[in-house]
């Protein structure tokens, strides 16, 4: 017997027949003996609505009001999910998240979880009760007024939930059966992984594996919540995302993962002296624009070229406001390309191995793939390539770190 | 100054446009310097989407989860309402029926207000906030769960919340501008009435006039709230549902009133002695079937004719209780006729007046329609018709109570 917590998001309650089907996942997980709880996200499409209705009204429409309008997403599913499995004979009831409570600070429309009572919940699943929660929604204490966690909050909930009632496992039903070592639709022979660390998740989710949302693998990985990505439409076993200790032979390489969110920025012929550096990205810094890879090359006759990415969204805010802090910093020439495309490679197993950059730098070289930009971390080494490489470079990636599955 | 709680219908608040309507007519009542609160439905075609969902996954469904389901229409329109309350300079805030608390007892899908507390109602609206409150739903305070006051119970609502927070006049906004001396759409010149006391709004409400639930007129005769039934769309004074007392010049009679909602049933020969009619309205009762008219004929031959109302949708069910008390009943024949229609007159001052029922059986039998069934309480008399001669009766009524409006 294990304690489990089931999440479904979206697309997994998208009408009547699929919330049918998590009732029938449920109950089979009930029939084995386990106790269950489920968070579920609101139907797919549902919550778009209502966020352009409060947009419509009024841009700055109050956030207030806003986790109002849109945590009503949430409360339908957990009431029709609810009468689903009373249907074919579970005893389960609903829980709003002012119910439980789920308690957050009152940053509305973006809230963060500050605790769960568990014991009702628990009390109830020990009774052979099967609570249904919302995801996505809490409640501040101070004025009691509903908030929500943020989009993908939903996995969140979940996780916080599963801290609460002491599961065994929060299980992440999703559209995807696992988590892969690279994109399938790039690498037909990408291997689904049976075990992952939380640390090698937040690197994949970061750089564009959209699996689990980060918040949510961050706050497993804080709580000690062994989390089990699977999928609510198919029947086979999914991917476990655990703590490094519980992963005995530990891959060099675990995956691959590419992102073109990001755009790059060079600025030419910056004065080579102490502080230009913090000029530049004080100024960005200033305007909540977010840097990720920097290079800067040592310089000759007194200046430096100086590269960067920032998020393709921000890059016309970056611009402007280097351009305002021209004369300040003092370079000849602002060069942006958007074409770019992030490509990493992640594994606890590079903490103990050298020569992993390497591989990598020759498996590019020899396609004849041109690195604009590498950085590395304990974990991780990404390079900067252009945006027409991406999927051979992953290609070469995968193949060369020997993930590819057998032909 | 007063205050003033004004409730919004689902057709009043259909979209985004109708939404900004309804905030613009709060602002005008706001800046004239009134106290406001606002007490709104679900979107129109919202709860029954909800409703639906409910009854597709189980017609047997779990009543505390269909209210979960369905109150979370009003939820919606509470947001939107105050997000654009708040657009147009008016301080405004949602209040959930859990939030307010707006308490009921357990009895889900149609719960009774049991009590609210207008203290911080009151004090938000003194402090010129308007608090935008759900229709329809409510909290049960043994396990704090969500209930529903059953359709067409935001009208209750309102009422309920305009006496927690001893508001002047409950302002009911809707698709009507008031209520008429008939239905407009059979007598063009009926006439809007000014005043209406309580009593005939009831009779009115029960026999056919749906402008306002019939629980909610009973509520605000027995909290003693006067109620304005007014437009939504159009910019004229409505009528005011009061008290007695505050008619000046009762007329005789207010208004004519019709119905085809039921059906007459005929049990012909059935023996003239005690005990018949307790086995006959006993059955009825046991199966639930209200029985409105009655009319026994004195017999002859040791036999009598019994006839009777019920409503139409429950007429199949009451033949059928009937057919099988037939032997302990020891009628010949049933006869049944869906086809009559139920006509009217409603006023006060019948109760001070003689000849009110004969003006009504000279005018009727003037215009050729013979009288199937008569029933009289205080303030009204109603007659059983052919359901072909409803309009030529009402019309022929109307005028003969002198209610035409000038030519």
């Amino acid at each position: 017997m294990a304690r489990i917590v089931m999440k479904f998001g979206g697309t997994s309650v998208a009408d009547l027949d699929r919330i049918r089907n998590v009732a029938a996942r449920v109950k089979r997980e009930v029939d084995a003996g386990n106790q269950v709880a489920v968070v579920v996200s609101a139907m797919s499409g549902v919550t778009n609505q209502l966020v352009k209705w409060c947009q419509d009204l009024s841009p700055l429409h109050d956030a207030r009001e806003y986790d109002t309008v849109v945590a009503t997403g949430e409360q339908v599913t957990t009431g029709l999910t609810a009468i689903a499995l009373q249907t074919i004979g579970v005893d389960a009831r609903s829980w709003q998240g002012w119910q439980v409570p789920i308690v957050t600070d009152d940053a509305h429309g973006k809230a963060r979880v500050e605790g769960i009572d568990g014991a009702v919940l628990i009390e109830r699943m020990e009774a052979g009760q099967v609570p249904v929660i919302t995801g996505f929604q809490g409640i501040e204490t101070h004025r009691h007024r509903i908030t929500t966690l943020g989009r993908g909050g939903s996995d969140l909930s979940a996780v916080a939930v599963a801290a609460a009632v002491k599961a065994d496992r929060c299980d992440i039903y999703t559209d995807v059966d696992g988590i892969y070592t690279t994109d399938p639709r790039i690498v037909p022979r990408a291997r689904k992984l049976e075990r992952i660390s939380f640390e090698e998740m937040l690197e994949l989710a970061s750089v564009g594996a959209k699996v689990l949302q980060t918040r949510s693998v961050e706050l497993a990985m804080k709580l000690g919540v062994r989390v089990q990505v699977v999928s609510s439409f198919e029947d086979k076993p999914g991917s476990l995302v655990v703590d490094e200790d519980e992963i005995v032979e530990q891959p060099v390489v675990s995956g691959i993962a590419y992102s073109r969110d990001d755009a790059k920025v060079t600025l030419r012929r910056v004065p080579d002296r102490p502080g230009v550096a913090a000029n530049v990205f004080g100024a960005l810094a200033k305007a909540s624009v977010n840097v990720d890879m920097i290079v800067q090359n040592i310089g000759a006759d007194g200046t430096t070229d100086m590269t960067f990415t920032v998020g393709k969204a921000e890059l016309v805010r970056a611009k402007d406001v280097l351009e305002k802090a021209r004369a300040e910093v003092g370079f000849e020439a602002l060069l942006a390309d958007p074409e770019v495309a992030k490509i990493s490679v992640v594994g606890i197993g590079m903490r103990s191995h050298a020569g992993v950059a390497n591989t990598m730098f020759r498996a590019l070289a020899e396609k004849g793939i041109n690195i604009q930009v590498i950085s590395t971390s304990e974990i991780k080494v990404s390079v900067l390539v252009a945006a027409d490489y991406t999927e051979l470079a992953v290609r070469a990636l995968h193949t060369a770190y020997g993930l590819d599955a057998p032909a």
